[in-house]
């Protein structure tokens, strides 16, 4: 097979794995590729659930890092904005043209202040979240150097571990503190319970949401108490977005796994007992990998190994087959067990990643197809943009 | 702190976390540093071991994927060309000039094999690796094609379990057919023991080196009976190369890890018991990280979580600290454990990451330092070059 006439201009090099208008047959592998019907249909589900419970749905970009996904989240599922968890990301998506950016973390770095504050000067609302009355400041003084205004969401630390505060004291002393401040605007409360969301049972990961609403309608209560009511509070995930929709405190959700899929979040369970990946979301996103080596019987090598995706959450699952299963992973290999010999050398198989945000992040691009071919390929317009 | 006047023209958007001037202090995290010192000194002395026991030394890319790094291996380290594991990877470094180019890899895709049999136009010698006879026929029309020669390897699978052929009389038939074949010219024999290098203690390692070595010779024997006695016999690692340079029968080493070191390769074991990282080799790449929460006593969070690094070897460790640990690792943050308090929010630290070859791979830049200031930023040139 000779190059497609234009797949690249230069002699030597292909620094994208395939061109539109491609067969599927002949993307090059290891890759992202992410199914355009089940990705549709998943937005739009997100998109009626979020406006029939009278939610705010603030996508999650840092799980995709890409424009152009959150550009169709914003249009086919009716996304309000975007929430991403790095300065450098936020500076991607206003770039990009969004709108409504929430950076769903602390911001401290001098400099990272300075960046976040050069970022209205596009048109874009920008949110931030407070730990600490110490940042208040930091926060305030780059709004007045840049003529800018932040909003700020006080983050409650509701059961992640991570940061955020956990008393309404806490809440209220720093809510106090931004309004106080100028060029900051208090607009809310970030409360993203993120060690429940993959707890297999729903009964567990309601029992730990109850929890974390009760602590947020008490902070809720504490801030009205001195005339601070928050305008939105801000969670939920694809785990736990309907605790949320139902708690009467939240308005917005930022869920983000929900588009994609991965193998981890589909081994959970909905409230009827079926795994969240066999009805509720489709697997929209897959590592596509090529059979590369067949040299000894019952076990096959294929193309994907570490440099394609991240195993934090467990190895990837192989889509569609029962028959054959990946069984190892190392820098550039996976090792599949094909007890039958059902494989060959250069025969495609799809994987779900078991992780899909750090999977995505070791990507440059996604390759789009519908009915066999490749009908777009999008850049992974945040990748690597951590700092 | 306002951003440096050069630092981006943009206004909003930084592409790359330091430029060269800068003090340690502002470099925007997480990313990759670079001590340059103990990166040149390492090079320095695996180069030097290399020519003082007679082996060419093909330092690994794939660990890297940097063309600079690659440059300095053989400007102060003599190496003498690159070994790397993808095309895509292999493109690059023909594009940045290396002469001397090893995909120690199958290539069976039609488009790959197109795409390898353009780049000895560049001027550089092409090697690929073969574990089954059918893939001759595809290597040699496409070497036609192009009007060019590639240099085969038979690739043995002395242990990785991965591909490769295992018998003597596998190696002299796919040898005999490479020999045959027009556009092609078999240039050695791949024979890399990837399952033993993490093994801790020397005496494992040297047992399970042992027999690859006699299953090598014994390959070799049967190619010199047939007159087909191999130029290259390829292989060796940061955690086997003393054993390959004493064999008798390998004449070319392929180390990686042992310039930048990591955590898992660190805690393996010289000849005198004592761990490489301790002596042998020095930590010259690190995860520079900030401290950018510490709402709760004990528990600092900082910013490098799976966007920063692969966890797949374990986690990241403090550099030059016993007081705090790297506990946790989420998305987005790492949890440290600091009982004393020993950290406040802007602290930086050295995390030394757990598997260097795929953290690096989800990093676009490099920061040099030297001295507490930013020395050079170099791009990461085969990043997410996996296809």
């Amino acid at each position: 097979m000779n190059a497609p006439a234009n797949f690249n201009e230069l002699e030597v090099g292909y620094d994208i794995p395939a061109l539109p208008g491609m067969d599927e047959a002949e993307i090059q592998t290891p890759c992202l590729i992410l199914d355009l019907d089940a990705l549709e249909r998943n937005i739009r589900k997100m998109g009626d659930y979020a406006a029939s419970h009278g939610m705010r749905h603030r996508a999650h970009g840092k799980m995709h890092k890409s424009v152009d996904v959150l550009k169709l989240q914003e249009r086919l599922g009716g996304a309000v904005g975007v929430c991403c968890q790095k300065v450098s990301e936020a500076e991607v998506f206003a770039r990009g043209g969004i709108k409504d950016i929430l950076v769903s973390n602390q911001v401290r770095d001098p400099l990272k202040i300075d960046r976040l504050a050069r970022m209205p000067k596009l048109g874009c609302r920008v949110i931030v979240c407070v730990d600490d009355v110490a940042n208040v400041a930091d926060l305030s003084a780059a709004a007045e150097r840049h003529g800018i205004r932040l909003d700020v969401f006080v983050e409650i630390d509701c059961g992640a571990g991570r940061c955020g505060v956990t008393s309404a004291d806490a809440v209220v002393e720093i809510a106090k503190a931004v309004d106080a401040a100028p060029g900051l605007h208090f607009a809310g409360i970030q409360a993203y319970q993120g060690a429940m969301q993959h707890l297999d049972s729903y009964a567990d990961r309601k029992a730990k949401l109850d929890a974390a609403i009760a602590q947020v309608k008490e902070a809720v209560a504490a801030l009205e108490a001195v005339g601070l009511k928050p305008e939105l509070v801000s969670g939920g995930g694809t785990g736990s977005y309907y605790f949320e929709s139902a708690s009467g405190v939240y308005n917005e959700l930022q869920c983000g796994s929900y588009a994609f899929m991965d193998a981890d979040y589909g081994r959970i369970h909905d409230a009827d007992g079926n795994r969240i990946d066999r009805g509720e979301w489709e697997n929209a996103l897959f590592i596509l990998t090529s059979v590369m080596s067949h040299a000894k019987p019952g076990k096959a090598i294929c193309d994907a190994g570490l440099k394609a995706q991240s195993v934090d959450s467990g190895l990837p699952v192989i889509f569609g087959r029962d028959d054959v299963t990946y069984v190892k992973c190392s820098d550039e290999h996976g090792v599949i067990d094909d007890p039958n010999g059902a494989l060959k050398v250069n025969d495609k198989l799809r994987l779900v990643p078991g992780h899909c945000d750090p999977t995505c992040n070791v990507h440059d691009w996604y390759v789009g197809v519908r009915g066999g071919k490749v009908e777009l390929v999008w850049p992974v317009s945040a990748r690597g943009k951590a700092y």
